[in-house]
């Protein structure tokens, strides 16, 4: 059947596929507007300048990107960060700031295939723009550890790995390793559990630092808790009192338990500023739920007024996986009601019993031809919650049983 | 601010477009779900090569079409018909038909830019696949209507004008034109309106029909009723009773006065083969609501097993301007609650209370810094319904007040 398959990487939804899709998208929107984030969305196609003055270099080798009859030259966005930025700075000087956006997009990147990788997903963004305290960060970890629970997923199956940049950086310096030399080591730790030791300690080395300094810089990857890090950085650290003051705010929301000191997490795009997060699963079989941070530089490098930012992404591919690993169930209330007929001559008022169920805001259907009453009922079990088949008989009485499929009640309704 | 805009002819939604996004989009799946079709989707990145089997000239020519980096010919979607049949045939041993299924999808067109065009938008469709009566048109045009309604469009602002090709065809042979010469006529004449009669009689000349007949076709379009026509056709024109079953069905779903006979209506799509309807507003000063009707070649077409089909297709653009004609309010329930806090000292206290109202299920938006009062207050009345603002003394009695910034009236709340 290849040839009535979609095109590599790109997915199908069949009926039984928008079940999970629907229980990922409704706790993201009910959780984003709970918190009250507002939604915006743009065009998937985007300006490639737009999207390579952005990116990493990684990213901008997996766009796809084409011309139009015009040449210009176009792409599918393959995150939506600088898409937001463009959107903020056209309107910098009317937005009421802090803005608190929310969106679902999809997005492509262009990479070869492996478990849980597709072509495209959709990602759900929260972001705050010109906050500088943590308190943006505590708001954007809240709203999507809610959505989690939203989409009952326990609170014991996932972690928020939780750093900071700046810390990482105060503990560098702390070694004598000069500032310079920060950007490439925090790329190249990003990579531990994913190389092995040696592989990252290559790539540093190539970056010209010493033996000593390099091993130093993975021994920092052992620190386990914010206190020991505290220790090294001094207790004057403004790294380390940012993370204590998001761990407090997190209490306050009912979160302490889900979120976690980690040092190790850096996440690999240039662009992250300060503190930076990610979830995975506690068994850690799958890969990162969510992960975000604080970009402070984003509206400034595409020709903005500078302002702070923190944002997050959140796919639906990895969680979709995770939610049919814990076996939970789509939720989705089935309160169809299918309406059969046996002849055409009651099909008017099968058609106007329809007419007048869904005016009441009922979900019906109808059946569009009419059946034999096994035919109808085997039809009605397979998806609905009540059925009614209306026979000669019920047309000269007026009268028919609605019938609840599970416990096999039955009421009786007029029909005329 | 040219360099901060979308590319051209596609569409940023800011929150306040949202808003009427959300309106035209929640009545689509409302009445989509209320007459029991079931939600599909597909990735808008299609192989080129199904988009062109099925599609006319017309829009192979505005196609956005590219290559991915391993060669293949992809493209973003005109439509979604190949989709649909693509998805349908892939599965059409296990599927149970008939099959009532939705989609709101992102479609792409390259045209020249004017008025109430753009180059992508979306489109709700309605397809019922393999279902032969005219119950399917009639259930398909209900439930358009049904969402028209849900959008508190007044019934009189719209008609939807219904004929059948086949009647037109049955007429043209009564007029001893054979049926070769049909389908170049039925393109010419879905000209009208569009083009002068001089044109049209043009095209239909160069498709090698002599003078005569020209004029014939071009007079049955001043056939006004659905009686005129089945004089002509006889009166034991199959054609003429499937529309006329067909009106009476509207009728048992109660929305008979929004349908209209309209020989004139032929649709330009080469595909359709039997009943075809659009709806306009009544003062017809937009383009097409929506549109649609029988077109029982296309799985087939595209290598599947014959089935008939009804479907419809219904975009977000003309309707957005006809609801701003109309000043239409956009519904959306304003229940968002603000909180705010006047010093660090407070922020506990108001995080605990925004998670235990989220908690709850409402709305909230927190405060991401302390501010004073006044600021507060104005920030909250531009988006908010509720406020509470806590303050030192507030803290320290463990009580605050909720206010309705509609009726300014106060309701005291605990915060412990």
């Amino acid at each position: 059947m290849a040839k009535f398959s979609p095109p590599r990487g790109m997915r199908d939804f069949y009926p039984e596929d928008m079940k999970l899709r629907n229980h990922i998208f409704d706790a993201w929107r009910l959780a984003s507007t709970a918190s009250g984030f507002e939604q915006y969305d743009a065009c998937v196609v985007e300006s490639l300048e737009l999207l390579q003055r952005k990116a990493g270099e990684e990213i901008v080798n997996q766009i796809y990107a084409f011309e139009d009859k015009s040449g210009r030259q176009l792409a599918l966005r393959p995150e939506m960060p600088p898409t937001l930025a463009r959107m903020i700075v056209a309107r910098q000087g009317a937005l009421q700031f802090p803005v608190k956006w929310f969106t679902i997009a999809q997005c492509f990147r262009y990479e070869r295939m492996t478990r849980g990788r597709k072509r495209e997903h959709y990602q759900w963004n929260l972001d705050i723009i010109d906050e500088n305290s943590v308190s943006a960060e505590a708001e954007i970890i809240y709203t999507a550890i809610n959505a989690l629970r939203l989409m009952n997923i326990p609170d014991n199956a996932y972690r928020v790995r939780i750093s900071n940049r700046t810390l990482l950086s105060e503990l560098l310096s702390s070694l004598g390793i000069a500032q310079e030399f920060h950007p490439a080591i925090f790329m190249a730790l990003d990579k531990k559990g994913k190389l092995p030791r040696e592989e990252i300690e290559k790539l540093m080395l190539a970056e010209n630092l010493d033996a000593e300094a390099c091993s130093a810089a993975f021994d920092l990857m052992d620190i386990t808790s914010l206190e020991d890090a505290a220790e090294i950085a001094g207790d004057d650290s403004p790294a380390v009192a940012s993370l204590r003051k998001l761990f407090e705010l997190l209490n306050d929301y009912g979160v302490a338990e889900q979120a976690v000191f980690d040092i190790s997490v850096i996440r690999g795009l240039a662009y992250y500023t300060g503190i930076v997060f990610e979830a995975f699963d506690t068994k850690g079989e799958f890969r990162a739920i969510f992960g975000g941070g604080r970009y402070d530089g984003l509206l400034s490098a595409i020709g903005g007024k500078p302002a702070s930012a923190v944002g997050m992404g959140f796919g639906d591919v990895v969680i979709g996986e995770i939610i049919e690993e814990l076996k939970i169930e789509a939720t989705s209330q089935n309160n169809l009601i299918a309406i059969g007929y046996m002849t055409d001559d009651e099909r008017t008022m099968a058609t106007r019993l329809a007419s007048k169920l869904r005016a009441e805001g009922k979900s019906v259907t109808l059946q569009t031809r009419p059946s034999r009453a096994k035919a109808f009922f085997s039809f009605a079990s397979a998806r609905a919650a009540k059925a009614v088949y209306i026979g000669p008989d019920d047309r000269n009485s007026g009268k028919a049983f609605i019938k609840d499929l599970n416990t096999r009640e039955e009421e009786m309704i007029t029909l005329t």
